[in-house]
């Protein structure tokens, strides 16, 4: 039996996520966003698709490097307004039984009690769906925002979230041991006293005393996102990850990405197979390829360049807006764009920014669905990687044609599931237990 | 035509809110607080006896003064476990229109700009029905989860407060202009950069700069709530509250902290009725005044004087544990636990305690549906307040009942509605506009 994909939808509480200016297209409703609607016809047209989730990012700060202004993000609605992520978790969860949620949270944003609860409370409501992209932050105007004068440096960050998660795990596995609730009619004892415990750590960023509020849900400690590509990220991936997110524009290069993050792993006491790695990719589909090609150019009709290149400059941190969108290759100082033109085919800057507005500087699939279906069955194959996380560009057409047309056809190859398993997301990813595996660091501090 | 009262839900994410061990009851489902469903049905049926909304009451941490250990609390499931409250608004907006939501917020549980950030985004997928309690904290257990020692002084904790209500009041007031969101097709401008500010906050407790990341949600301020009973506390609530919740055992008594506070929105330049002030009681009803003492009388038997007296022993600062459950009023050394046994006509400790089980030491009404509209309605008029706050005894046949045979008594009367108003919660409560009144501090931060 083949390898089945993973399917994650790459979605942002937001209007244009990676693909910029594309609310302005007749069709897309993604400026109803703040809206309970939008979000609960989404999560039920993937759950008809069977998708394993709903990957949802976050930005803390507004996208500020190009031009060393928000203006052009603004303009564009590039990731603002951008809403509280956890806040949609139950207006999905209300209408599905099987979607699981991967809800980024930045660790500088949140009190490591407070978010723990979240994540438990969360847990609960959905009976085991909980995923956590943990991210560190990478926007200064983030920073900002918790009083800070820029982006705490990189390294340091890893070591603070290193501490977080040593908390966030003691309050997970250790404050409550199994058993400990026994909501006995009877003897009128609801929880053993004896089985909860105080969790006291003094460390170099956190001090604190606290009993975790919530009894033991579903899975406990959530299912681990983690999406960094620098050595201090993969190693950070190696040893908390349970999936990873990549991007990249070739299989071949991508292979050597995961066979990395997968000796990470390994590094780290854990098994290759314990990192479920998702490679970003946007895809639009139509009947036949003409009709795909004619849909991506009515699509590039409404992409907003600026906004495109902000997104990009406050990735990067080097302001874009500097560059003459008539500049060739040559002409571009930056190693950097020089690669990224060549990567993309483009011959100017311009060109560039046109084409970074369908999907950002993620991989874009066109096509026939037989032709996406290859397309995505090669990658699949050649990365090795576990399934594919799938950006949005007009909605909600862009979900519902890729359900519609795509799903049945990698069904058909026997690549993709026809049901779904059920139990907690860690289960349905990994067929185990709802628990964390005996080699992840969250088991150590089970009782 | 006579004023209509007002009525909400007093709850918490949790098992045991203010009557302690009912949860023991056969028909009591309060331990299944976890699930969704709990949620859904509660709203549904508050939505159904036209409930204004349901005040969800919080504590950050767990209740450790009895005994000096949380083990009395934990065995009764005295407010623990208890979940994050604002994750369960999104599940009962998700299946009622009109239902309001008044939630408490601790100050010093989560910074200013990822609050705001959350309210604003449950304030937009509930159309405008979010309020926020705000509560500067009482539990030392609470204080040592974000790594102090203790609590901050009492009156510092309201200097603090102070200072972060001006930064929220201008992130959801200021940083986006009326008219910033275009949403312009034609043009491409989505927002208008020049309509959007970023806060600068310079202070003694916080030091930040950032642009609010939500678009204005329907009320900018959501409606704003706030207990505190000490001097400090109703001046507080004079400058910012405009719902207010008060407890106590006599309307006359009432009357006078009614006239109090209405007077403190007076000193700060607002109108007595600006704030909308609530009384919490609990209400047993059944068919006639003796099946209520019956089902009274039933329910006691489940109560848990130990997990009440924890529970007091929190909100006081007492260690109850010492007391004799047999001594007399006049073997009682404090003053205060002297006032709270005859206030409640007990002769003892332990007829205290039992006394506490049902509704914790708020007033309790029992009996047939007419003598319980006559004892809200005389409380009512004599008062001078607005509405109350009811607490829950069994779940949920405390709600279910309440709404059957209590709501249409009062609808009979002409002292409660028989229809909801459409709008905002601002709206539905104050019959004026969604945003905050002209008179309200954080009207003088609107552009």
């Amino acid at each position: 039996m083949p390898k089945e994909m993973l399917l994650c939808a790459f979605d942002m509480n937001c209007v244009g996520h990676q693909s910029q200016g594309l609310w302005r297209h007749p069709r897309d409703n993604s400026s109803e966003f703040n809206t309970m609607k939008y979000w609960q016809d989404l999560a039920r047209t993937l759950e008809r698709g069977l998708f394993d989730g709903i990957f949802l990012a976050d930005v803390t700060g507004v996208y500020d490097v190009f031009g060393g202004t928000p203006d052009a993000a603004l303009r564009a609605a590039t990731q603002v307004p951008a809403n509280d992520p956890f806040t949609i978790v139950p207006v999905m969860a209300s209408v599905t039984e099987n979607l699981c949620f991967g809800v980024t949270g930045s660790i500088p944003y949140e009190p490591p009690v407070s978010f723990a609860r979240k994540i438990s409370s969360l847990d609960h409501l959905t009976s085991g769906r909980m995923g956590w992209n943990i991210v560190t932050g990478y926007l200064d105007s983030a920073a900002k925002g918790v009083g800070a004068k820029q982006q705490t440096a990189h390294d340091t960050r890893y070591e603070i979230a290193a501490e977080y998660m040593e908390i966030v795990y003691r309050l997970w596995e250790q404050s409550w041991e199994e058993g400990a609730v026994l909501k006995d009619k009877e003897t009128g004892v609801f929880t053993d006293p004896s089985k909860v415990h105080a969790i006291k750590h003094d460390g170099k960023y956190f001090k604190l005393e606290a009993v975790h509020l919530c009894e033991p849900s579903p899975q406990r400690t959530p299912v681990l996102f983690q999406a960094g590509s620098s050595d201090k990220g993969r190693a950070f991936a190696g040893a908390h990850a349970e999936c990873v997110f990549i991007g990249g524009n070739s299989p071949e290069a991508q292979a050597i990405a995961v066979k990395k993050l997968r000796q990470e792993a390994v590094n780290n006491g854990r098994k290759p197979e314990d990192l479920k790695i998702f490679s970003v990719v946007t895809v639009i589909v139509a009947p036949t390829d003409k009709e795909a090609e004619e849909k991506l150019n009515d699509y590039k009709k409404y992409g907003d360049k600026k906004g495109a290149l902000a997104l990009l400059s406050g990735w990067t941190g080097m302001d874009l807006s500097k560059l003459d969108m008539d500049a060739t290759i040559e002409q571009v100082e930056s190693n950097a764009i020089q690669s990224a033109l060549k990567s993309l085919g483009a011959a100017t800057v311009g060109e560039w920014a046109d084409a970074l507005t369908i999907g950002g500087a993620g991989e874009l699939l066109v096509g026939s669905p037989q032709a996406v279906a290859d397309k995505l069955q090669h990658w699949f194959e050649v990365s090795g990687i576990d399934g594919f996380n799938l950006a949005y560009t007009v909605m909600p057409e862009s979900v519902d044609s890729f359900v519609d047309m795509v799903v049945p056809e990698l069904q058909k190859r026997g690549i993709y599931k026809t049901a779904y398993t059920n139990g907690t997301m860690r289960h349905k990813l990994f067929g185990e237990g709802a628990r964390v595996s005996a080699s992840h660091p969250a088991a150590r501090y089970r009782a």
